[in-house]
């Protein structure tokens, strides 16, 4: 198998074995983004000589952990000390941090290969960059993790880092066709990691495989490696479809019904949960929430570099943030905080919820990122979720199956998600 | 009155009324600054030529904001894109970030002029950098907001922003003899400074008076200024003597019960409380969720700069973070977790918590910065808490007290503390 196509679990192995060399594989690698680049354009710096020497290195030296020769890459709004890190926005084009972000650091600590920064949209919010949909060109790779989701599926690197303030891993995921899945906030430290809206932003792991999201949670929780293995007994799911059902596209809702009936033949029992009132001010409270820290956060360039902020971000989130009162953001918060405190209802009797990851395939266009709705109802409520690649539609567009857990019940989660992608 | 003695609202007053220049208060605080800083060291940087500049300019012309020509300085941990930011690290030395932080561009939108960094720990933990006490040139200034605190007290600028995670804004305030603020965590962004351990991690005030306090989180909220009262009303107030008061020294042990009689004769009800038994677990779980964080955070640090770390840190925090499984860590934060679900049973009936701010005055010496240990059972709970310097020992040294109020209380609780430190 051409190695750029192996999974880095896989690729793990097969340098342990002698069987791959980092090198090897890294030059699959680079081969795959010279195919591919100048039209998906998921990169913002790649680092393609050192990367091939650290590769080199590595070759020569005793395993520094399950990551030893194996590229990734990192959103352009997480910082290395190494690339520069502009953060999709031309106020820092060229800007050079002095250190690695957690994330990086930790990844590199494993022997893992920094291979370059991914697009993302201006300061991860809506203002898309250049990049494409590798499944189909004429498409938005969804955002904010563009470039991620894109290296990822089209087969540059087997992961890369996003990060999700609404949905900004779990739709250009499901764009893509790739696995996405954002941690228990919280789980992943942000060191290094410019902060948009505190209280909601998350480090995400865009991947090829279930086996390589704990794969990478291990090490960034900076944990002895785990065999990862699928549940042993069939989860109970509950299948919510949410106020937002009538939004989702036609054959979409229906391949989902169809799977619910799949795992049901498979042993699965599904429940179909209704969200309680306690949760229907969730995506209001989400975006006064968003926009009113995001506004705050980046006070230094909206009065110093003003004229550099595109018309989209001036218009949306920065005019709803300057906006919103203290009073209306404690009000969200504590939406918030009460729709938590019922998640227990929720999660009576069940171990994990199915729902729509998008409102429907990758739009057509790369002016914009797609909906986001769909994180603003989960998105608060601080559970960890996977996006599954189990569909697809008519054209061939990717579509997803988003799978969430309790709080903190993240190695359940994988386990549970890996039984449900085995029997659709 | 010196200028330099002025709290940040009066001097802004006499700034819009014309009795008082930018420049004339600026000279002022830096003429502070030439008596004292040699002895006291409350400065990393000093930017005394472009604050002067900065002063001149805004004295031609209109009002910026409510902080329009008032001096202030920021921690060394918190950047600014035209001064170096070093973290109190031999790694960081005269590192320049690209953008200020959020807090240091809200405090400058409304006139506000930074004078320079103050010195903290290394990397805002133990491991003391060279401030002195300026009560007490021969005792710490406590930590790890060391050099805001002195400033503060100094006479160097009315208000300083420091951070916490521990007990790293009230404890220095409290040993130096000013007030100390920090606000509901989350309340206050965090954008541009550096993450220790973003669980507890928050942004604080260090200042002259809870008037400033008040102005300060007006501008950090970006909301309008508003007029600082004295609650109209005695507050219900709770008494907690916590089970640290054996460690406490009895001097200040017999001035905070001696304060608890004259509130109750000023006509606060006054109702002693004992931390529910979801409590205990705190202190405990505080030092494994910050040490799992802070071990994690500065993954890039240990793995490239091992040698410039200090002693102290290597053998304390980040071995504590490294032995520290995940499991250990969810659980302490699900100790947390039940703790803050058991809030409304502490305020039931009561307005504000007083207790101890440390467990005595500053130490004698700057090896280190004193006791932390009351913070890692209040900073745990997100509370927002204010220390007043309301005591004295017989040998002149500061003793605070601290008030805390319930979650998003935060204006309440001023207003609540107001009154307290009017009645003493």
């Amino acid at each position: 198998m051409t190695p750029s196509k192996l999974t880095a679990s896989e690729a793990s192995r097969a340098i342990a074995s002698g069987k791959l060399t980092s090198e090897a594989l890294l030059r699959s690698c680079l081969e795959r983004i010279q195919e591919q680049e100048e039209q998906v354009k998921a990169f913002a710096h790649l680092a393609e000589g050192p990367a091939l020497k650290v590769a080199r290195a590595l070759d020569q030296m005793p395993s520094k952990g399950p990551l030893h020769g194996i590229p990734f890459a990192a959103k352009d709004i997480i910082d290395s000390h190494d690339m520069p890190t502009s953060y999709g926005s031309a106020i820092y084009t060229g800007a050079q941090p002095f250190a690695d972000a957690s994330c990086i650091a930790l990844a590199r600590r494993s022997g893992g290969i920094l291979l370059g920064k991914t697009v993302t949209t201006e300061f991860a919010n809506l203002t898309p960059n250049e990049t494409r949909n590798p499944v189909d060109i004429t498409r938005t790779p969804g955002g904010s993790s563009s470039g991620s989701a894109a290296a990822v599926a089209a087969g540059m690197v087997p992961v890369a880092f996003g990060t999700q303030t609404t949905q900004s891993t779990i739709r250009p995921s499901a764009f893509c066709g790739a696995h996405g899945y954002n941690p228990t906030t919280g789980d992943f430290r942000m060191s290094g990691i410019r902060e948009a809206a505190g209280t909601f932003d998350r480090l995400g792991l865009i991947t090829r495989s279930l086996e390589d999201i704990r794969l990478f949670r291990d090490i960034l929780l900076f944990r002895p490696p785990s065999v990862f293995e699928i549940a042993s007994k069939a989860p109970r799911i509950g299948f919510c479809r949410s106020h937002l059902w009538d939004e989702v596209d036609n054959f979409y809702k229906s391949e989902i019904e169809a799977a619910v009936e799949r795992l049901k033949l498979a042993g699965a029992t599904v429940k179909e949960i209704d969200l309680p009132i306690e949760f229907l001010g969730l995506p209001e409270a989400h975006r006064w929430v968003s926009s009113f820290e995001f506004a705050r956060n980046f006070a230094f360039e909206i009065d110093l570099h003003w004229e550099k902020i595109s018309q989209r971000l001036r218009d949306g989130r920065i005019t709803d943030g300057l906006n919103c009162s203290p009073e209306r953001y404690f009000e969200a918060l504590m939406t918030i905080r009460v729709a938590m405190e019922n998640l227990p209802k929720i999660f009576d009797g069940i171990d994990v919820i199915i729902t729509a990851s998008t409102l429907g395939p990758a739009p057509i266009g790369i002016n914009a990122t797609g909906s986001a709705s769909i994180g603003s109802i989960w998105t608060p409520l601080h559970l960890p979720c996977v996006t599954l690649p189990v569909f697809k539609n008519p054209e061939g567009l990717p579509l997803g199956l988003q799978v969430l857990g309790p709080l903190h019940g993240d190695d359940k989660l994988l386990a549970d998600a890996a039984w449900i992608e085995h029997s659709l």
